[in-house]
């Protein structure tokens, strides 16, 4: 478990490091064109899914999000014990890696994100996001479990473009997000309606998935 | 048959998502360079095709195009009824995709397009496009059945550059776009054309293909 | 034979399609940002290239360049009489290609390039592409043959950017690309220098690769 | 041994080219939208990586890096004798790729950076780069040995974006770009820091690493 546990923070942190990082790079380098910025952003966090998932898959099983966890626990695949420990892991180095973040960049190690991300099409979006994440991972574990890590990094790396909210879909990240007053970060008081839509999706894929995916 | 409905559904209505959606959101940052904007909604559109093909292809086949699904049909690998099914599942689903993205950018849910995309170089382009498209899907299920998925994600994302109509090459993604008067749409009137070139399409394959991929 | 010739003749038409289009459409809509036109044309020209190895390598080889079937016949894995008629046919295939891109485009079909690409810069260049390219196909054949076709994709996408004259490396591709005054265009008098490096890098990867991949 | 030390030096050698050369193109056509310039920096370098290492990694390891070495000759698994010889190839090849991209773009071949790279912020960032490095080799080899060209390359073109350094994360590469005054170069006096934060990456791994993939 120890090992499990290890894995899933050091997979987290680097998640949100290639979120939050290339976030700062690509704002501070794309002279107001945001478009390049959100290009930049979504090709790293992509590559850095792929890279997490493949190593550390064989391990944890490459969560790294809460909702995936949760989506885990209610097919009974985790115990109620590790899926709690997971989640705290994944909470924890989620700040840490936005903490990384800002030191790589010379910023201030504590920020509180200003940046309002609201709104009914972004809640919408947050679920469809969420909703299509679980889909592609149990679909793949259940046609070409080794095709995962390519499918979750093409499908984040794709939604960042065609969900208004830029998908989330993760409610660790979500929280980690808030301590960062940069381009990838939400301001605290908008988290809570990202994380309740991404659980509301975790619900929905419940009831879906099963009918595609299982016998 | 049911789960195949379900999936070509589910997998149609994200295709139409990944393709509308990532061009509201090229469109909105990019400040005016059209380039960007193209460039992310191609990226955006390879990377849903990589995932539902993958995920999907074991279950329905993964056509999400009537094109695709006439070509099946006319080597005789689908039955009619099946064929109608997935062809009315397809429209339905593509539209439903568009008003989804709609809704993901807070934009009037019913539009219609008035992006004109007529003309011989287009028709041509559409023509040619689908002709790739299924030359694509032939070969790889011929040679290499595992890769299909990365070969339509990828020719799509380069088809986007290299013809004149950014490669629609699907009846159903013509028809839903028409539903959108956004980056990827394209007015009613314009849009039998579109079809005409991709129907005429699935003729020029069967004759050509066959001489390239069959015994 | 005639299947292979069929291959290798639909192929470089692809493969000049994919270049000379890409580059068309990314100059009109990149606003006279060329990093972001060439970012399209290098990624397009990467996207079918994958497509036409993965499809067709298993019945012609995928040459669809004369110096990779010249580096066959030097290793006398391909007779005289079939090099000859490869070469014939990927010449009359590239310039067909060519101009089934410009009447994609609204474009006079019948053009020639006045764009100069010279000096000693650009001819190391073209030497030190070509010799990196027959570097990647038969380490790969020696090594990982599934993934030739991703090997020459990303290569070329990658030499796009870290050569002068973005990497013709093929002497089909130099000749069609004559035959299109637009962003790829190449002036007639400026063929025979390019396609002489292109050659030259063959001798020098006859004399060096077997030393890294042959037993 | 020969062998090996042949294909250290052409891949060092084709590594250094792929960075320098496609720094330079970039920031010659992106008309000082760094943000382009970098993005195609970053993809360029990434497919380089991908072919270097699938075609030569069966050979020599594929290291092109003194820190990879040094990590391989500290698990035992290179000899002290062998390992010198690897880095002094590496060091010699990398500024003689450095020296080609001069050649290629016409610059004059002897050149010393002028461009300042040091501070806190970069530090951390290349201890963390070269860490995540061999984190995703040895993750790699454990798992998949067979992605481990594709980790190294997405790993690479989406640290460009995530350090404030752009990730060198190797010695090699660090004293070859002190020879070139362009878009990738570090001056003289920066990089002996850059240097002494990869070798500390280097024992931080050799701690952690084990814990998460040996048995």
């Amino acid at each position: 478990m120890q090992r499990k546990l290890l894995a899933e923070g050091i997979g987290t942190a680097f998640l949100l490091i290639g979120v939050v990082a290339s976030g700062i790079m690509g704002e501070m380098l794309s002279g107001g064109n945001v478009a390049i910025a959100l290009l930049a952003n979504a090709i790293a966090t992509g590559c850095i899914l792929y890279v997490i998932i493949t190593t550390l898959g064989p391990i944890s099983g490459a969560h790294f999000n809460p909702a995936v966890t949760l989506a885990f626990y209610m097919r009974k695949e985790i115990t109620p014990k590790a899926a709690m420990s997971y989640v705290a892991v994944q909470l924890t180095a989620g700040i840490l890696g936005v903490w990384a973040a800002h030191v790589m960049f010379d910023l201030d190690v504590i920020q509180f994100s200003t940046r309002a991300r609201t709104g009914l099409s972004q809640w919408f979006s947050e679920c469809l996001a969420t909703f299509g994440l679980l889909f592609v991972i149990f679909g793949g574990i259940r046609h070409r479990p080794e095709a995962v890590p390519t499918l979750v990094a093409l499908y984040i790396t794709g939604a960042y473009w065609f969900t208004s909210s830029t998908s989330f879909a993760n409610p660790a990240v979500t929280i980690a997000r808030t301590f960062s007053d940069t381009f990838a970060g939400i301001a605290p008081a908008n988290a809570p309606m990202f994380i309740l839509m991404q659980v509301v999706a975790v619900g929905i894929a419940a009831i879906v998935l099963p009918r595609l995916f299982d016998d």
